[in-house]
C-alpha cells in the first residue's frame, strides 16, 4: 500500500532534504524512523528537495510498504524515532496513482527577511537578515513581472539539473509588518535556488539601486550569469 | 555617564539572564562584550531576570561608565563581541536617575503554546507544546480574575525571593490562531515563575477539567502548595 505523509522540519539542523551517505538529512532520518516502525526498509519520496537551512511546515512525501499499520501508528511511531527538528504531522493511505512529486499541483515558499540594522538574535538561523532599509512596495511591483509562465533560466543555480526551465508562478506577494518583510510565492515548480535568486534580484530594487523594469530584463535575458 | 540598552536574546542558548560563575548567561555575555568596547570593567543591570528558555525581544538594561563612546559604537561594538543569540538593539544615554529595574513602569510577557497532537519541529525550544485540545475562550474568561492588584503568592515559585507578593496585572489576553495560542500579560512586576504558573493554572480550565472560578479560588488562597 501507499501512504502519504506531511512533514514539518527545522532545516538548520540537517543537510537538506535528500539522503546523503555521511551527513544527517531529513529524508534519511524519516526513512530510518519509518523503517523502524515498519521493521522493514522504507524509501521515502518527497514533493520537493530543500537545501540546508530551508525549513518546511508541510513537506508532502509518500512511501510504499506491505506492512499493516494504522495511520496513527505510522505518525506516532515515526515521531518517537525521529530526532528533534523533524515531526510527521499526518499520514494517510493513498491511491497507487498518487505520487508526492508528480501529483503536486503547486508548491509554496515563504522567504522571511528581518529588515533592520541589528542582526537577529531570537530568530537567528530561522530568518534572513538585511540591514539596509528596503522599500517593499517597489519590490512588490517588480515581483509582479514574475507572475505567469516564464523561462526562469536567469534565476536557476549553476547546479540546477532541471530539464525544463519553464515554470508558472501563480502567486507572489511581498508584505511588511514593522521590521519584517515576507515574500510568499507559489508555483507549479521551482528550479534550484530559484526562490533565493528571486529575492536576491528584488533586493537592489528594494534598496532603490535598480528600478522594477530591471527584474523584467533579467527574466527576459534567460541567462543566470547576468 | 549612564547608558540604557535594549537587548534581544534567544533564551535557549544561555542559562538565564543573571551572571553565574561557570555557565554562560545573557548578563555575563553582555558585560563581557561591553567591557571589551569600554576597555574597562562594565556591570550591567537588567529590568528583569529571565530563566533559561525565556527569550527577550526587548530587555532593558543600564550600565555606568566613564568611557566616552557614541551610542552607535556601544551597539556595534557590543554586537561584534556578542555570541550568536544575543543582540543589542539600541543604546541611549540616560539621566543619572534612570534605573532599568526601578524605573520600569511595566513588564510584558508572551507565552506561546502550540496546541496540536504533534510536537513542534520548526520551532522546537521556542514555543511551549500542549497536545490536548484547549478551549482558549474558557482560559480567557478565567484569566480575567487575575486582572488588577492581587497577592500572587499562589503563583510564585518555592524559590521566589520577592518581599512583596502584591502585583498589578494591567493586561491579560489569550488568543488563538489555528494551532497557536498566545497569552500576553503585562504587570508592574512578576514573581518568580509567575507567568508559567499562571499558564499551568489556566491549562486545566482550557481542557474543561476545571471551571474558571477555580482560578479565582487559587488566587484567593494565596498558597502556592494548592
Amino acid at each position: 500500500m501507499k501512504i502519504a505523509l506531511c512533514i514539518e522540519y527545522d532545516g538548520s539542523k540537517f543537510f537538506g532534504w535528500q539522503t546523503q551517505r555521511e551527513t544527517p538529512t531529513v529524508q534519511g532520518e524519516v526513512e530510518r524512523a519509518l523503517s523502524s516502525v515498519a521493521d522493514d526498509k522504507v524509501t521515502v519520496l518527497g514533493a520537493g528537495r530543500t537545501d540546508t537551512g530551508v525549513h518546511a511546515c508541510g513537506q508532502i512525501a509518500h512511501f510504499q510498504t506491505n506492512r499493516q499499520r494504522s495511520a496513527y501508528s505510522w505518525v506516532m511511531g515515526a515521531n518517537t524515532a525521529l530526532p528533534e527538528g523533524i515531526s510527521v504531522l499526518w499520514a494517510h493511505p493513498v491511491d497507487e496513482s498518487f505520487h508526492a512529486r508528480f501529483s503536486a499541483q503547486s508548491r509554496s515558499y515563504r522567504y522571511v527577511i528581518l529588515n533592520r540594522k541589528i542582526r537577529p538574535a531570537y530568530l537567528a538561523g530561522r530568518v534572513s537578515w538585511f540591514h539596509h532599509s528596503l522599500n517593499e512596495i517597489a519590490m512588490s511591483e517588480a515581483s509582479s513581472y514574475l507572475l505567469g509562465r516564464h523561462d526562469f533560466s536567469a534565476f536557476r543555480s549553476a547546479h540546477c539539473g532541471s530539464k525544463n526551465p519553464l515554470k508558472t508562478v501563480e502567486h507572489i506577494s511581498i508584505r511588511r509588518k514593522h521590521e519584517w518583510i515576507w515574500l510568499d510565492i507559489r508555483a507549479d515548480g521551482f528550479l534550484h535556488h530559484m526562490v533565493r535568486n528571486i529575492v536576491g534580484t528584488l533586493l537592489p530594487v528594494g534598496r532603490g539601486e535598480q528600478d522594477s523594469n530591471w527584474v523584467r530584463e533579467i527574466l527576459l535575458a534567460k541567462d543566470r550569469t547576468k
